[in-house]
This record gives C-alpha cells, structure tokens and sequence, in this order.
C-alpha cells in the first residue's frame, strides 16, 4: 500500500482554501517558543554556528547536554552511542522503520492513535502495520488477548504515543509493565513516541525506560515540537542502546544528514530552562482542557468523551453521526472550524472526532462557540 | 544490503578523533552564509513565523518565489502542485527514490560521484543501484553503449549530479540530449541532483529541464547548501511535473513534515539576491581553484587530475598507490590532513582521492603545504 496524505493534511489544505476558518485540527501548540531558545538560535545564526553540517547523530554539545538531561531523569545514555539527535520524531520513527523493518515485517500498534502516519512509515518501510484497538469503554486501557493474538514471529517493533494522541490517555503503568513482558518474551522493541510525554494533567507518565532489563527493548523518541512549541523547527532525539542506534545511524544519514543545526542550537538554548518551560506548557494547557470541558459539556447531547489526562486533545464519539469523514467536512463548510475525523486514527476511531486544546485561547473560544451554534 | 555510513562521514569522525587536523573531506562551502539570509531567518524567528508546522511542500510564499525565480530560467513551474520545499537534497532524493522504486527496481547513476549515498538510498528503499563509470580518458564523458546495455525493463531512474561530485566534470549539452533521448525510450525519470548547478567556471551547464519534450520524465532538485552555504540548515526543492510530485509528496511527508520553516524563511530572503550571493561564490571557488591547482602542479609527480569546469572538488588519481583507503587514513595520521578515499564515490574511483576546495582559503593553505610535505 502506498503512503497516503493523513486527513490532518487534507482537512488543513481545504481550510485554508475555504478561508476564515478557526482550526481546531492540527496540532500546533498555542504557546509560542520561549525567547531563550529564540535567541540561542539567532545567536548561532549570526556567529556562523548554524551553517555546516554536523555529525549525523548531532553537534556533540547538545548530546551531552541531552545526556544529563536523561540523567536526572535516573536515565544512563552514552552521549556518543546511545543518543541520535533527529530532525523531528517522524524522522526518527522514519528512520527507526526504515532500518529495523524487513519486507514483510509487522509492526503493532494501539489504535486509535496516530495512525495514519504510523501506517504511512510502516507501509513506506515494506512492513505491515497491526492494530489492536484500545478498550474505549474501560477508560482506553490495552486488551492484552487482542495483542496476544495479533504477535507473531513476524512482529519487529510495538509503536507507542504516551499520552496518546488522540484520547488523551495515558498508559498505567501496570500495562506499561506487562508490555515489557511481551517485548521481552516475545523479542521486539517497543518504540515510544514520546511527543506528549510532558503533557500530562495528572501523574506523570510512568518511564518504562527506567526499568534496566527492558533496556535492549526500548527506542524512545523525544521530541520538542509540542513542549517547546517547536513544530515548524523539525527536532527531536532517540535514545536506546547503542546495538540500535548503530543500526538506525546510516538510514538517519541517508534521510536528513542530520537534524538542522539551528534547531538543535535552539533546543541547547533551552534545555536549561526545560522544567520552566514544560510547568508553563502543562499549565496553559490544563486552563484550555478546563475551558474546553466545559463548552462541550453543554454539547452532551452530541458528544461523548472521556475527560483527557495528557496530551492535548479530546477525542469526542458523536451520538447517532456515522460518518466523521462527512460529519468534519459539514462543520468545516458550514461552522468553519476544523476537525480531525476520528477514522484516520485507525480502528476504534471512527464516528469521533478530534479537537485540538493546545491552540491559542481566542481559537478555542471562536471554535467552541461556533460548534454550538452548529448543533443549534 | 543494508546501508553504511560513508567514508566521508567516517573520515570526519576519525579526524574530531585525532584532532589538529585540516579537512579537505567533507563538502562544506568556506564562504558564510549571506547576511540577508542570516536576518530573513532571525527575523522569523523573532516574529513567531518558524514555530508552526507549514504545509508538508512547503510555505506558499516561498513556493510562489521559487516559481517566479525558476521562470526567470525559463522554467514553467506550478507554485501549488509542482513545487516541493525538501529537508535539503538527501531527504529529496530519499523521498523520490522510496516513492518510485519498487522492491528489485534498479537505478543507475555514473560513476564517480556521490555513489555511497545514492547507493545508501536506492539500498533503503529496496531498489538495486547500477553503476555505468564516466569515461575518465575521454575527460569523464558518458560512455553510452556501455549505459545503454545497463538499461533494463527495471530501470526506472537514472540519478545524475552535474557539475560532478567528484569529478568537477560538466556533461556537455549533446551528451544530456543523448540522455533525454534514452529517458524517452526507456521511460524512466532522470533525477538531476543539482547541488553544484551554480558552481561553474566555464559555460554554465546545459539546462536538460528546459526542453519541454522531457517535462515530464525530469525531477530537478535544487539544493541551497552550496550555493547559499546553508549546508547545516537542510534546505533544498524539488521541480518536477504535477503528477510525479503528487506521488512524493506523501513519502515527504512521512519522512520530515516539512522542511525547517526557519530555513525555509532563510531562503526566502536569499532569493531577492540570488544573483550577487551566487556570482560571489563562483568568483571565490574560481580562485580557490586556481590556488589548489597551482599547489597540485607541484605535485605532478605523484598526483595526475584534470582541471574542474564545476563544483569544488579535484579529484586525482594517485600514481603507484593501489589503495586509495590506506592512503587517505596514512595521509590523515601523518600529515593531519583529511582527504576521501576515491573508492567511495563507486566503481572507477578506485586509486583516486577527494580534495574539497570549496574550504576557506587558510584551510587550504595549510591543507596544501602539509600534503607537500607529506610527499617529501
């Protein structure tokens, strides 16, 4: 199957044909980027820093910047070995598919999650993407006998999004264990998309990387886009053990060189604010789940939705609307606001939608009022 | 097979390693990057402009200027739906080749050149590289009874860098018609890895892309690296026609995005002086060359090589010295110079080397004596 434009892309392109729309779709943080960062990234611009390549894996400063970063975390990653700085987490999952992937290979995944880039890495990869659908009805929680049943000998990598986009959910750490399990018995990675994995509105996400026996099982991605409000910059870094990051190394090369320099001199402007930042990131974006919450509680005769515990997003199931494809297309033309059809979040996700809570306050405002008078 | 990091990649590594050393390896342009570039993407920055995702082809004003700056060449190019903003030419070339290659599809591209790489692509996306070496007696011509008995059913690109790395050569514009010829034939589309376009110290090289007849068997990737010395910033674009963009497009997205929006700023604001920042880098490179040749004159006795009509690279053949690897790692050890080993860049480059004058002036000076001194 070839790789196809998600409809994150497709509803993006038709807004903007159509014009005045407030977009409540893709996932662009509201937050601008922190000044420091602004200026590091300037000031490296302007002493000719930004300029030349660097090492594939990344300018050598900012992998030992990221290594202690790990370590207070209780997190052991060589520098040199273990950390491959990435232009973007879709360039490394790219990157990760790309070279642990064979033809025929599979790759699982929980679904609805942010599939229709997973399918499109996989399928670019020549391997085949599974789906286990989460358990909507206990709070989104792993089905461990659909899983079993969907590993085979086959099964190379387990792509995971942590908080989840788009419920909102987060994995207890219980599944998280058990999942380890599998990864070991069964003699996968298991891949965290770590996108989120500062956003989050209760307990922190529990680090199944800490767990040392699980250490040769586990890739994770982290990525600035959304804590440091850094999309557009494309940056982002793996960790693992060194056996699979020598692996991934020459596809990582062959995709990208390596991660823009200004963006990785950006991201080393910030690092040192990062606690900063990241408190000031889930604060705004509890105010908007909150604002949110409540303009669509007034719409519970349309919309059923789980109450989301990280990321920023709430994924609503539509009472007695089928179709989410025509259901987003209808608000887009008639409300002028944005959807994500739930169906493009694979299995599981069809008849919702997904709204976006990491916007700017006004958009979320001008949106939710414009749902209303649309189910009105 | 699976892909390894270059020799380049590798020779930069061993070099940060044994320290001191002068690099005449890797590509990187001497000359900083414009001023008008540097502001156009603080500016951005400042403004808030770099933090958002842009559309995976990139920012429309961007491609609205790079199609007025291509119809200045002549060259009729679809803002909207023929012109794609890449992560620089690697993440370009990436995309195209896993977007139109088939697993035991087969690409051929000239040897010497950017071989490792290429063949580090076509190799991740299943496809197999055939290699048809340049005539080097017959000052690196195309020898085509020997690319026409490469060509097979299989054959659905032919990837061609010109001026040549590493050879410097031009193809002259009778043997890029011949070309065009066998692209229409065969039906397979010629990718123009046009890094080096605007490096030339002689006619400038013949524009295959402007016949129309051939519009749609050509992707042209137009890389800023170079010419702009924005090698770190990862910014390049394809042209092609509607219908092969149309199938990149996704592959380009699952594997980066979008292109740096910071860089893609940057380029904006290079464009307005394309001219100026171009003839400067032509004018500078042209002595740089003249000053290497000069000092390689000296060195005739071990060193044969023909003078670069492009680019910025020499690349001799090595009298009596076999192994081009051995000697390049003596060279760096003793000398503390860095130089690519020949076989590198594919079948005929064996028992040649790699010297980059693209390095600033000192660079080269002292690159220079010591290789002087190293053969005394």
């Amino acid at each position: 199957m070839k790789p196809s434009l998600s409809a994150i892309k497709r509803i993006e392109i038709e807004a903007q044909k159509i014009g005045g729309v407030v977009s409540l779709a893709q996932g662009l943080p509201g937050l601008a980027s922190d000044n420091v960062i602004r200026e590091a990234a300037c000031n490296a611009i302007q002493n000719g820093d930004a300029d030349r390549y660097s090492f594939s894996r990344g300018i050598p400063e900012l992998r030992n910047e990221l290594s202690n970063f790990l370590q207070k975390q209780r997190l052991a990653y060589n520098p040199d070995t273990e950390i491959m700085v990435t232009a973007g987490a879709i360039e490394a999952l790219s990157s990760i598919a790309l070279s642990l992937l064979e033809p025929g290979d599979e790759a699982i995944t929980f679904t609805p999650t942010y599939y229709a880039n997973y399918r499109n890495i996989v399928s670019v990869s020549r391997g085949i993407l599974k789906s286990v659908p989460f358990d909507e009805a206990n709070n989104w929680r792993i089905n461990f006998s659909k899983l079993e049943k969907t590993i085979s000998s086959k099964t190379k990598l387990l792509i995971l999004c942590n908080p989840n986009n788009p419920t909102g959910s987060v994995i207890p750490q219980e599944d998280l264990m058990k999942l380890g399990e599998c990864a070991l018995q069964h003699n996968f990675t298991i891949v965290f998309d770590d996108v989120y994995h500062d956003i989050y509105f209760g307990e922190k996400p529990y680090a199944l990387y800490e767990e040392k026996r699980l250490r040769n099982n586990i890739l994770r991605i982290v990525s600035f886009s959304k804590v440091f409000s850094l999309c557009g910059w494309r940056i982002a870094f793996i960790h693992g053990p060194e056996q699979l990051v020598e692996k991934i190394t020459p596809t990582h090369d062959v995709l990208i060189n390596c991660a823009p320099v200004v963006s990785q001199y950006a991201v080393l402007g910030g690092l040192p604010h990062f606690e900063r930042i990241a408190a000031n990131a889930r604060e705004t974006y509890e105010k908007h789940r909150t604002f949110v919450l409540e303009e669509l509680n007034t719409l519970s005769k349309y919309l059923d939705f789980s109450v989301p515990e990280g990321a920023y997003y709430i994924f609503p199931k539509l009472k007695n609307v089928p179709d989410d494809e025509a259901f987003c297309m209808d608000v887009l033309k008639k409300a002028k606001v944005a959807l994500v059809p739930g169906s493009d979040f694979g299995p599981g996700g069809e008849g919702h939608v997904r709204i976006c809570f990491g916007r700017k306050m006004e958009e979320l405002e001008e949106g939710t009022k414009r749902l209303r008078e649309y189910f009105r």
